[in-house]
């Protein structure tokens, strides 16, 4: 595929409006396009690297939660998903203890399955999706009770039927979701 | 599929702690879960609603774009994309719009691809995908001096390539495109 040239814009002044942690940090950029034009205010957020899994059980199910998600006041079908943890955690670890804490599940065989940036237009974050396969389940070590979540076994069919029918609604599930699809129906 | 139950949160507190327009407009709320548990800061991004649009010319060609975004600094293959006019806008018209805005294409067979939620954590808005076919040139009006944008023609075979080597790299653009092709082969 052709190499795209990198348009990159100049940062003429950048000041910091919010450091309130993980879910509100945030930069206000004045910037100068290539063309010269310069937009006042653009607002960065600056989100730590997230991770989310399509695990699957031995017996061949998916193990799904749902979650409330506040924002949009609805609960829906979900991948287990959660945040890196920015000191000094792998994405490959943090997708593990993610699974474990939220599910119980654990063991099998895991690999990068894709990466997605959750919107490069404002936040500066990566997601990486991991596939796991052959996990069990070995037990929740406890809850956090700022998290009310609850798992689900499902076979692939009603993952798939989950997809169509608009049960899973977020962008960062849909789109590994979709792709475990297309790639299992190429072969 | 089983019906969830909505485990909705009790808002104790809303507070705006800006309102800059579509960009940055957020809401800090003190909420209370159905267990009890209390979670003082809650952030809430009030963006607009937003569209894009998998255009395939007469010829089958996939009318994509290019776009540097600030918040990564790097400059990828998209989906022509944008925001819908909260004032009065439907998204039909704010996805033939843009498509007509940023790469000149317009006509054609219009329908809703699916719908996607950028972040439901989070963001109170809903990305609208259309599925646009036999579109043709039919001239650009006027470029924004905001946007820097090159409009790219590519084959079926072109775009599966770009998005299994990473060169579509937004969550809300891989999201269609996977489904896209997972319904294809499914033909």
């Amino acid at each position: 595929m052709k190499q795209l040239e990198n348009r990159k814009w100049e940062i003429l002044d950048s000041e910091y409006l919010a450091k309130e942690g993980d879910w509100f940090t945030v930069r206000r950029e004045r910037v100068q396009l290539p063309n010269g034009h310069i937009i006042p205010h653009w607002y960065i957020f600056e989100f730590p690297h997230w991770v989310n899994i399509i695990a699957i059980t031995k017996e061949g199910k998916f193990v799904l939660i749902d979650q409330y998600r506040h924002a949009i006041r609805e609960t829906h079908y979900e991948l287990c998903a959660g945040v890196i943890d920015p000191t000094d955690e792998s994405p490959m670890h943090a997708a593990k203890r993610e699974l474990l804490e939220e599910t119980g599940f654990g063991g099998g065989e895991w690999e990068e399955f894709m990466q997605i940036r959750p919107n490069p237009t404002n936040q500066i974050n990566m997601q990486y999706t991991y596939l796991a396969k052959n996990v069990e389940y070995v037990g929740k070590l406890g809850n956090d009770p700022s998290e009310d979540i609850c798992t689900h076994l499902m076979t692939e069919e009603e993952v798939y039927e989950l997809l169509t029918s608009g049960g899973i609604v977020q962008a960062l599930h849909q789109a590994p979701l979709w792709k475990y699809f297309a790639l299992k129906k190429e072969k």
